[in-house]
């Protein structure tokens, strides 16, 4: 039997949901969790430290291909491993646009991909004058490591950023976008290059973390927001799946906020809004086989995201309420300690009829599980 | 945390594909297996004997509920089970009527519920009165152990079961149905009573073993289908999802053929086909949760079993020409040896065009992974 294997650096939902495509398609997934309690345990094979060269290495030479749940994996390591003669998807060339924010304006930027207004920030002078050019205020990230609203401030002068001038590593200033909305593009690419593209999505924020995707994004167009995900996947040689954050502006441009490389929390509707969600399309792609259909499967889907509300509460506690509330609601539960604001899990639902029968189907479930 | 938690005695593809749902609604899911190698391992926490009463008990005090893959367990284990104080869904009163086809057939004559004519054969002389008064031929079958045609015989004479009839256990005779097809009705009962029902199906068997299921049955009578299933679930206390497979004459009529009190191959179209899966349904089911919405995903679903066709084709090997054919085609291989005429995984696709779409869709993948 032609077994085929896949690693996943990262023991958090987005593995844990790979679980069931892989347990479909007869891959042998395998997880290198940070901790025995992670959402992904049932496919942990180790549990280590991914900063660890030594051991992410012996791990990866278990599988066929290695890939992630997180961009947090140092770019060192995963050069290290294609060193090694590792197939790493996707490879160190594309992560580190994914992984540096500077990098990615810039790559961006060299292929005609529209972005907001941005500028590399060595300086207090200098992100003054971004500023003033750019009508008062700015967006300042750090190059690495935000997520979820973290590493990232609104500013309206370099005073209220000088903690992070002070480290010595350049930061990103962008255009504070006046959007009317926000939309995410989801695109797998396989390893030969073959892409696949679901219909746009809008996402709604709640304090910098998404709270509902409507699946497809009433209005929008389409078109236009699939060619620059084609684009970036293309340009930036991305493999497996690629989500593309997305303004919406009031004069109708599409402007790039955010790339993530991997299944994204955009994508989740996909699980039962798609022929192929997310997760088996990322292991179709780095797998290298043929991609599978994103054609939708109702003419809506919502997803409503579990965050946390308090340390008690993980939401199974209220399935009874949930489940004789919303029989059509599809439930999702990450396994994790419940902790105010973290990502705890998904309620979906798909409508024939109109989004707002979706909506009213995920809210009436989504509420019950919050608020008991 | 509220950790629900379900064993499945039996570690074949039915507990594989209950590890899906069972990751979304954290329900940690423990198999007893037969061994390392089983489609389910997974999930699998003891490689044992189903046979042996201390192993399965030990198992058992490791969950919440105990429920089943197959129908083969002892039912003087399961006994042994409930007076330990362990709940076991469906219960030993329920599973006696799937594992013995004569308590089946007598507890659903007392119930009313339309059946081919049988009677109870302790004797060639009673069989071939039988025989005469039946148009000349009988289905003979006996009482326990038998399955996918397994254990069933279709006779003119005593003469042919006399192998049978010297063993000195009592047989299973049964009319020779002139059916048009074959239908399935599924249903799934919680501990608490509440039932849903999902439009009956129709089965296409090659040479005993089912081939095609095709949902929703095309011009059939789906209340008759839904009331005899209903009062057999109620009426014999069937915990989980029941399979009623029904025969259908020329007038009209539904006479039961076999009961499986446990997901079932005519249901597997449900993961993609119904907004509720079976396999997600069971484990609501037995774990007494509201159960969920059985409405069609589709106008068709279609399910096509992949029997193996020799010792080497695993499927897996064909995946890139049936993913290329049919990227609309949902592909899931259960992990088995390649062995000739096993059931090895199984293709569905879902239409709202018609059903020969779904057909289409599902035939081309299937016959790509049959012959490569």
């Amino acid at each position: 039997m032609k077994t085929r294997s896949v690693g996943v650096i990262g023991g958090g939902q987005l593995a844990r949901m790979m679980i069931a495509p892989a347990t479909e398609l007869a891959i042998d997934l395998k997880v290198f969790a940070e901790s025995e309690a992670s959402p992904a345990a049932m496919a942990a094979t180790v549990i280590g430290d991914y900063t660890n060269f030594e051991s992410v290495l012996a791990f990866a030479k278990s599988v066929d291909v290695i890939t992630f749940d997180h961009e947090h994996v140092p770019l060192t390591v995963v050069k290290g491993l294609e060193a090694a003669g590792i197939s790493v998807q996707p490879n160190a060339h594309a992560l580190n646009f994914a992984q540096n924010k500077l990098e990615m304006r810039h790559a961006l930027s060299v292929l005609g991909v529209p972005c907001p207004n941005w500028a590399k920030i060595e300086g207090a002078a200098t992100l003054d004058e971004f500023i003033k050019a750019n009508g008062g205020a700015a967006v300042v990230k750090t190059a690495m490591g935000g997520y979820d609203g973290k590493g990232v401030r609104v500013v309206r002068s370099s005073q209220e950023v000088l903690d992070w001038l002070s480290l010595g590593k350049p930061l990103l200033a962008e255009q504070k976008v006046e959007f009317t909305r926000e939309l995410a593009q989801l695109v797998a690419r396989n390893v030969d290059g073959q892409i696949a593209v679901w219909p746009v999505v809008q996402t709604i924020q709640r304090e910098g973390v998404c709270a509902e995707v409507h699946s497809p994004a009433p209005n929008a167009n389409l078109q236009a927001a699939e060619v620059i995900a084609r684009a970036i996947a293309e340009g930036l040689g991305v493999t497996g799946v690629l989500a593309v954050e997305m303004f919406e502006t009031a004069d109708g441009r599409l402007l790039v906020n955010e790339l993530a490389m991997r299944p994204h929390n955009s994508g989740h509707f996909s699980i039962e809004g798609s022929v192929t969600s997310q997760f088996e399309q990322h292991l179709r792609a780095v797998s290298n086989l043929p991609l599978g259909s994103t054609e939708a499967t109702a003419k809506h889907a919502v997803m409503l995201n579990l965050l946390g509300v308090d340390d008690n509460n993980t939401f199974v506690e209220h399935f009874e309420k949930a489940m004789t509330l919303a029989p059509e609601a599809r439930i999702h539960v990450y396994g994790k300690a419940a902790r105010k604001g973290r990502k705890m899990g998904h309620v979906t639902a798909t409508s024939n009829g109109t989004l707002g029968d979706a909506l009213a189907i995920a809210r009436a479930a989504a509420n019950a599980l919050l608020q008991g």
